[in-house]
């Protein structure tokens, strides 16, 4: 048994993560903190945990929280996250970062498209990207694991069998994705009310979303060439789930069967990555509530190009769910310990 | 650990039971029907399950049904149950049925509200009414369970403590209900249809909903007296959930916090009633994918009635969840065995 | 050719007031104003009205707007009306006001419920109530409309008939309605956020709607004798629409028919009132975008209940709609100018 | 006055086309046809037309809507059309079908993705292609036209600025697109029904959609080239509205607002094509229930690709309200009769 808190915890993701930990029997939480909510019961926040906690928003300081727990998620805005972990690290804390903070490993990078000054150079060197079919023994042995965004989570398993077994190229890659309104965080915004984003469909953030230089930075990694993207994110009216649809220029004859054999070969072992039959495809509603990645893979011959489409739950495997699956392995507990579960069909 | 089929397991209902009974760690499924998808893995039907069962439908009859299985659920349509529950019984089997052909005392009402006549009235006297928070003794002797309407739960359950208590008239009940449209079953019917059901709100089956007659039974039972009530049933723009509204004539001095001590005491040991604070009234989202009902009440002063509004999942405690805790009543586990989850938030 | 303004006209109601406005072929728009979007073009914030309208918004003072108009419409929040129409009416402009500081006609009431000292007693002895079907001449002569709010028009519409004829008991009225979230505005609140509002459904204001008393008034005025009502509003994950249910207890041994033809006979020459066929009932879907309330009855004869059920667009007869209806009327324009069209089916 | 019938008008687009025909002040309709509802009243199936139309379906034939109309739309499916189009021809009639037997120039593409062999030849090699801003002079000749699909329509002219100045490549094309439910008709299966759509999405018709083949037709003309696209249409919880987002290489170093000005220059004179200032998109909401098409550009120079994002409603630009633009053109009225309504904002 571990004791985990979490900083930030009155927003979407956090509301998701407690509602995951509350279902391990390995990890008590100790400590919630919210400025907004302090001193307010968790199931006044988040009714759905009446009777299940009577945990209590606490507003605290990381200190604070450093010594009630093991390991800390943080699930703060960038920007907030580089001067909370430090905190907690120095007090020999593991944490989990849910924001963007210790992703990119270039500093640059980050400070062009976050347009911060990075204040914890030194945590984003020793940080591992918290993706555990890529990066499983880094994040076992880190103090510091960044979780990935939903996009790039997305991105990179959906096309990372192809362009490391060289069957695509590494450019000229196109990604259409679209995400539920939860993507967006629990906030006030006209933008995101229910008369304004229902029965409506948009695209945002064209040609400048944050998510475009992670997702360049691990598939050029995969590769070891660099790789740019065409990448742009899309608004659905969903709560809960994101499916991308990546155009990749085919460099290779493999038959489709071939392709999904080298897919399925390549997940093999992955308790959370589902490559689903040739013909299939995924829907957000199959994986929504769960930590799942579906894939679905066709060659459209005609214009020699290999569309892969996934679907997961940004709040799943796209934050909360991916965080548990990194505290797993941290831990050395059971890798899908409080993950097996599946959405609601409906 | 127990064995259990699903005969009719195709459906919104048959599901959701899946999907709660590969979670329970007492019970293993032994036996799902389907003439439809008779050879079909279950996960191609429910994708939501892929990577969690490899179960596959049987075109099965009910004896086969019953040679596997200790107990076995019913989730077939009325008129239907009552030529296939027989069969489970002669074989010894315990039986959860999920229509609505064992829950009508009186078989001249049945036969009124279902045009049927009905084949079992045997059966119909061995039936235990599955309302665990009225009947649980009944429930656990029991060799056939009627599992209640998900209207009825609601309404039973949110006025039976003020009628029992005597503090509310039987008579001039006036119930208004509202259900999502999964209540209608798995069903290609137009009527169904996103586009005409979407941003859509109505009234259904007014004034003649098969439901009536089963809250009337069950709170006539409750005072003592013949209650007749006025129900009109709704139809909202939700895949799950129901949210019901009834307005009562109050017989009482008592205050709005007495009122709300009444209904805690009442149910002070139900795990799964949850009574909300005064001031505080139920959503459908709080309760959905979870067998809670929460209940809120509040006094229109002006009128002197007495508001009380209850929420639940019409396919958790208004069916599929009702009927595992049922099953874990009837087997002697604890009863709320696989169903201390909550719902998604959002 | 007649001038027209608004002064609130970036919310939900003004919006849909200048999309009515711009198809009616006897008004010109002169003024709009909105603070917050001074100097903006109207397509910007309504982005519908692309190419349809080159307006732009003003921050300017009731006393401009009055020299630019003949009449205008005041589309502020209640407690702000009242300081605003003086201004109009003093410069000899008429008003129609979406607030309800002009609704009820006794003070005492008015404060009571809204909490606030009302500063234009003399506008309030003047203001006709802007129903057309209950008080068209009084509309007709007004320099003062106050338009009904949307429960309000739906409750009174609905059960007029059957208590001005006697069939019904003034006492005992129980009204359950459900509004689309449109209802509450333009509003950057977490509560109308798109992932707290789909997929769920609760009632609010429980016992204490501010549309109460103005039911209540207009009610009373129909049967002259003081009624009141027991009235509870819900909010359903809809854009527009209000679907209301009344349960009324008959006293009259009328046939359904008989009822029907009664409520056909009283709105026989309205052309927006659309009494439904013996049978069929009111949708949402059928009326919104228009000006129409659909009406269906029923009786509940087990229990001697009328039960009649509305449907109007909250936008439209509602507010917008019902305000343009209302213009026609005091210009003596034909009532039904650009009104006659048909919402969307879907 | 012209007299128009509709040839099977009892499905979405067909209501949609009643709903606009009723609001056009020089056509009167004197034919509805439906084998399903003959002798029901258009209101009974539309109810929002209750009190605007008493028109009744007929099960007539062809040949005596023929005797009724000087113009018919068809919308019957494809396969149908092809047999009930020669006859209103021979009967001297001109004729706009919605369905895709005429769209397609060769026969051979035609019976490759159809899998039908084509009985009209001879009307293929007559209709005119019934996209206004490309072929308005075809239209107004022609005695038939072939009203566009909706993703067609979409990806011309979202495409056909860039391609016709040559500024994008004609090879390399990708159309990323989603549409609402109701593209896929007024159908009762199970795969569009609420509970099996809502909160969801998906892809669908991977590298196979019919559409392709008339896309690609289209812009081969427009370029004189052969084109091929790679198309993935997508499913989204909307009723009503297409969004579709191109990738296509630059070949050109315009700066994005020299790309502007090209596209509004291409479109300067076109009612229903409206380009967004640069920096702002197109969303469905701001097209539904409208014949407008607006279209919003980026340039993504990271990956020297041009995006072009469009949004039009499937039922408005997308069939039914650019086959009234077409008629407006072919009886010679003015092309905007009956059509310069915006959309409902919400």
């Amino acid at each position: 048994m571990i004791k985990v808190g979490i900083i930030g915890a009155s927003g979407y993701t956090g509301g998701e993560l407690i509602r995951l930990l509350l279902n391990h029997s390995q990890v008590e939480i100790t400590c919630l903190t919210s400025r907004t909510y302090d001193g307010k019961p968790v199931a006044s926040l988040f009714p759905n945990l009446r009777g299940l906690s009577d945990l209590t928003f606490e507003g605290v300081e990381p200190e604070v929280v450093a010594e009630k727990c093991d390991v800390v998620f943080t699930a703060v805005p960038h920007g907030v996250a580089f001067s909370v972990v430090p905190v907690l690290r120095s007090a020999g804390k593991k944490v989990i970062d849910l924001a963007a903070d210790y992703r990119l490993k270039k500093l640059s990078v980050y400070e062009t498209w976050y347009k911060l000054k990075h204040e914890d150079p030194e945590g984003v060197s020793r940080a591992a990207y918290g993706l555990p079919e890529l990066f499983r023994d880094e994040i076992r042995c880190a103090d510091i694991v960044a979780n990935p965004g939903c996009y790039p989570t997305s991105a990179i398993l959906r096309i990372a069998p192809a362009l490391k077994n060289g069957i695509v190229s590494h450019q000229n890659i196109v990604i259409n994705a679209v995400s539920g309104v939860s993507g967006a965080g629990r906030k006030s915004e006209l933008a995101y009310s229910f008369c304004e984003t229902d029965e409506n469909f948009k695209a945002y953030g064209i040609a400048n979303h944050r998510h475009t230089p992670e997702i360049e930075q691990e598939l050029s990694l995969i590769c070891g060439k660099p790789v740019t993207v065409s990448f742009t994110p899309h608004l659905a009216p969903l709560k809960r789930g994101m499916l991308a649809t990546s155009y990749l220029d085919l460099n290779s004859q493999l038959s489709p069967a071939d392709i999904h054999t080298l897919y399925a070969d390549y997940y093999r072992n992955e308790p959370f990555v589902r490559i689903l039959p040739l013909g299939q495809f995924p829907e957000t509603k199959y994986v929504a509530g769960s930590n799942y990645i579906d894939i679905g893979i066709a060659v459209d011959h005609r214009v020699n190009k290999l569309i892969v489409i996934s679907a997961l739950d940004n709040l799943g495997k796209g934050s909360a769910g991916q965080a548990v699956q990194a505290l797993n392995i941290m831990a050395g507990f059971d890798e899908t310990k409080g993950l097996l579960t599946s959405g609601l069909y409906l």
